[in-house]
């Protein structure tokens, strides 16, 4: 890597953002791939599993592992997981992304596209009485950040971090794909029966979109904090499912987009 | 939306940015959906089909419309388009994105991916003599910054933007994807006959991934630079194409990851 800062040129080696395929299988069928940053493979399929609404818990699953998929010189390269799922548990017909990303958009209209994916999701999340103050809330992008630094040394990754109402940090997962960093922390919270994750607030390093709304709300999460800004569909999603989502999370701020009520300003 | 700043807090109206879905679809078939920030949409479907290897110019398209989807108050929607492809020109049997990253992943693991890849891009962009000097090339975010000041107030939009040699802007386009903003560019200069990009320059506003630098090379774009970091796999991909990358473009420096001789460092 040559490097150049002002007169300044140097030629050293750099770390970059590691960027893998992952195939995930039911059954020994090809159901999706996603190009993540390899570590927590198991946190993120069971996440996007949970995610996408195949799985509610690991009961769900009857059997995880790596496929013995090899690079040309005969080495495992650990981006295949077959999963099957258990006894009575429906896998999708087809491609699991597409099959999602079709029944999610019907009409084709953003509405449709919310009522379709509403009626998905298993939990009360509206009626989650969830509270935080305004101090906790604000400390949880320093946290958030300082828990990263110890990974991140490329500059390159998403975090998300799932912390308590008390501003505990649960568990931190950083990939380069934002959606994947999401399905580990879910993930991991499925793997160890925390799911639905009522009373915990979802913290993201960068925007919202509806994708990541989704997310949080098919693992029932009431608070989406994000330290960048939110889509017009991530705001409509968050207001109709009782979720609070929050933006431009900095500094002494933050916007409050939807459901305000558990914010204590104190 | 609640504003919060230190103890001021205001209620305000804000823009956020628009996010809805496109359904893109061959001679009637669903094909792929895309979450994307509505406008320039016949230019998103344009650089998709191009950069997934489907067309190569307008003359492979015999058709391109919105379709009559509406909602629920019988208003015409926007969010499909329908493309008749000309006669001769194969259409992908299945779901395109499903069939392409099946097929980019082959093996599964990351040298098969690009090898997959590379075999399906037409241009030769390590035989492209493209230089420009540093001076332009440092002075290019501030020119997609202030392009992008006109159009985003959201905060929440990625930016691409295509410039010559010399620094010009040719195209900007912003969206909530990046690779949606990436399309829009390509599909811009799909439609005014100007792909092959060779000579130009593509930037992009946050990090660039395996997925950003493959659709350059699609386009044959020689020069790929991001305001931010690069994955290992962005890196691998534009080192086997012959396209320099360039990361962490910002102030008076850069990182540059592959292909260093087309900068003139003067």
């Amino acid at each position: 890597m040559l490097r150049i800062r002002g007169d300044l040129h140097s030629q050293r080696p750099d770390t970059v953002a590691s960027e893998e395929p992952l195939e995930i299988r039911l059954g020994g069928t090809p159901l999706a791939v996603t190009m993540r940053t390899p570590g927590d493979d198991f946190d993120l399929v069971h996440g996007f599993l949970a995610t996408e609404g195949v799985i509610r818990s690991t009961d769900d699953l009857a059997g995880l592992r790596y496929c013995n998929s090899v690079d040309d010189a005969g080495r495992n390269t650990y981006n295949v997981v077959d999963v099957d799922l258990a006894p009575g548990v429906e896998a999708p017909d087809t491609a699991l992304d597409r099959n999602f990303y079709t029944s999610s958009s019907c009409g084709v209209c953003g509405k449709a596209s919310i009522d379709a994916i509403r009626t998905r999701t298993s939990y009360d999340i509206a009626g989650d009485g969830a509270r935080l103050t305004l101090e906790t809330l604000l400390a949880l992008p320093d946290r958030l950040r300082a828990a990263q630094q110890v990974f991140d040394k490329t500059g390159g990754l998403h975090a998300a971090g799932l912390f308590t109402l008390d501003g505990e940090l649960v568990a931190l997962r950083e990939d380069v794909g934002r959606h994947n960093a999401v399905d580990k922390v879910i993930g991991n919270a499925v793997r160890e029966g925390r799911v639905p994750l009522s009373g915990h607030v979802l913290m993201v390093s960068g925007r919202s979109s509806f994708e990541l709304t989704q997310k949080a709300a098919m693992a029932g999460i009431p608070v989406l904090a994000a330290v960048s800004a939110p889509s017009s569909l991530a705001v409509e999603l968050a207001q109709q499912f009782g979720m609070t989502l929050i933006g431009f999370l900095r500094g002494d701020g933050c916007n409050v987009y939807t459901h305000p009520e558990r914010l204590e300003l104190g």
